[in-house]
């Protein structure tokens, strides 16, 4: 509440659309999603936080201990190259994570191999590329990560992500979508693991201006500040406690 | 699981859009929607169910104490009259919800007396009727309430009903619907109140055949065998235990 | 986050206990409970909050439509006279919760009119006066009532309250205690009822000096800092939308 | 709920303790803990489970493809080498479970690879062994693992696991256990997982005779019947669907 340290926020993003010439994806992104995320994040949150960019052809994927270890909230976007994710780095974030690193799990990125280690689900759903216009509904008005955000947003076009969304069931589920071919999907849904919270949010792609878009915006950067850790440790290990051990 | 008596359901209407002459009530439901909705108990239900019908017009609403006691999981629907449903008889509805009955609430009964004193909320929602196509996507495919019912739903005409729905956070989310009109609605959804099961589902409506819908059919039918009570008491009461009171 | 108008807070107490001379409330807490609360409050959040008293022997029991109205964060501590709570105070609290008033309530409350219309159940739980030793133990570390609490509390008298409490599913279950005798309690609990924000805990007891302790102090304001209200309106009604109503 | 096959119930341990000559859990487990709690599962389910044990020195731990596949319900119970389980081994019983085999986790089993793979966190906990008595407290006194199990469950000497335990937060909480020390434990408690359930049980320990108490199979009874399959298939693969796909 008062002054404080800013927030470190890490992007990483597989940057494998990015470098295709001539794709949609450089037409609409020419800094990258990753580029966007952070802007639209330092257009909102200023000060409170320093954000930095890791990308998967960086040593690592741009995610060594030093990284990983200073960062307070991960974005994590994915999609060509899930399997091409090193299972090392994808333990050194989970580590993180349940000692209480946030993480955002951005759109496809809900087939990454760290949403999959933190559910426990396949994480699987209906799809399809054609252009949908998506509603995005609020129904916990009152949730940090809802303040300031119209309902619904509006997207003119998008892909269409459907139900049945195999998570398990969300701790707080903030946002319903809708498409233009009817179907509907739990797009903003919040757990705890461990120390750390998880924020999935479904809007956004590669071939789709959504990370431009104020309201996207608003919810990334209120997911941010909601995701910030409380405490930061290594992950809790068993241990043993005599009787009485909390008597003074 | 082995053979038993069968469970004593109430269907209660307050059963006015079917006293008016001419209405699209009459025409669709000529045995009302109570009709409709307890002919399909029993087509699905067979020798499990012992169906009864209860009517606002009838003494005490047709509630009275032998009736409230001896039904196992009662269904209700209400929509133009809501305040004139007796205090005294929405009390005896409760009483034995907390006591282990089963209850089904149907469509506009979102703003009956009972939902609302069962819920703790307003239990407002958006509403137009202008005819949408509604598809109710299951989001909970293990619950025994899903089982046998197509994903989606298609109903070809229906009062739209949206969010943001004013109700508690549910204790399990079984269905989302979709609307022409772009709108979501969590449709499906069930609390445990005291020793008692609630379910609402908002399918249904005095202009629409949808009661008639075996889909729909299927659901109330597999909501009252999810409802059947575990055990019927007086609601609990707070009691004095001496230290040690469950030592032999 | 930025500097802004305090916390508007009204501790409402029964004040019954605290009208008997000579009782082992009177010795206590001289200012009564609602006096030792406010002043944990203020000790602990400073400029942050404006605390106000209510008492039952007010007109309108402290509580007229002026003070709620201008209410935040409400807290609540009745044993005596639930019964003698007017309906229409109880209303109008309600009414405040669900357009978004944050309300603690605390120990024997889980039998006042406002709490069990809010939760929907009977709230009854077994109980016993006999001076166990009360542990209060944290099983959502990363939930903001739980910042800065130490795990467990020790409580070194108290009255027992145990399970089975009849509550609805929390939203979020913080605390859980234990007790001499081998009970044990969910004593720290959320929901979401409309626009506002519920926490029930259950330490406090008016023969026991619990509201001194200094780590229940902390849990009450982490509780009024939680409950703080995001928008404050009147309950929502449900309301007609056009096809298309969200479109430019 | 007519007559049908035999639900078929596989019992894994890693049967280590059972090995050691002289050990108090051969004194108390002649025929192993997996051979009690196969044993409770027979005495009170009879024809309706087939009973397979399989253990960890086994080929394939004897859980192979063909054992795993004819599995509705496994219970799991581990401590010594839980790492030694062959990862292989573990992502079959996964798959499984996400395809609908239910599965029951007892006790020691909290760390082993396959709970801690669905669950996403540690599941790490604070424990001692020093004879502490046990009860188990039901808060979900409605919910099918709690049918006619007393409340408390009193276990004379136990274990002690207390919190925090390192879980998400439960899809259903049915049991809390205190022990003499005054520790809590969320001891029974349900999560889906894809298609699949899965329940949490800790009471269960080599040094005690905790598979020979009645209340306990009664609860280890229960939680077969509750985590039968709904359906069983392959885990769900994420699916293109075309709009319109689901009109006649």
């Amino acid at each position: 509440m008062t002054a404080s340290a800013p927030l470190r926020v890490t992007v990483w993003n597989e940057n494998i659309h990015e470098t295709r010439a001539g794709s949609r994806t450089v037409e609409l992104y020419p800094d990258g999603m990753h580029g966007a995320i952070a802007a639209g994040l330092e257009e909102l949150l200023g000060s409170e936080v320093e954000v930095r960019i890791a990308t998967m052809d960086q040593p690592e994927h741009g995610l060594p201990a030093e990284v990983v270890d200073t960062t307070d909230v991960m974005l994590w976007w994915g999609h060509e190259d899930h399997p091409g994710v090193d299972d090392a780095v994808v333990q050194r974030v989970y580590d993180a994570v349940l000692g209480g690193m946030g993480l955002l799990v951005l759109h496809s990125a809900h087939y990454s191999k760290i949403f999959r280690k933190l559910m426990g689900t396949t994480c699987s759903l209906r799809w399809r590329n054609d252009g949908d216009r998506e509603l995005v509904w609020t129904v916990a008005p009152t949730h940090p990560i809802a303040e300031g955000v119209p309902d619904p947003i509006v997207i003119d076009q998008q892909e269409m992500y459907g139900e049945f969304f195999d998570i398990p069931t969300p701790d707080e589920l903030v946002f319903i979508s809708s498409f233009t071919g009817g179907e509907v999907f739990r797009s903003g849904a919040t757990w705890r693991r461990g120390l750390g919270k998880v924020f999935y949010f479904s809007p956004g792609d590669q071939e789709y201006p959504v990370y431009h878009h104020p309201a996207i915006r608003r919810v990334l950067a209120n997911g941010v500040r909601w995701a910030a850790p409380v405490t930061r440790t290594e992950p809790i290990d068993a241990t043993q406690h005599p009787r009485g051990w909390f008597e003074a």
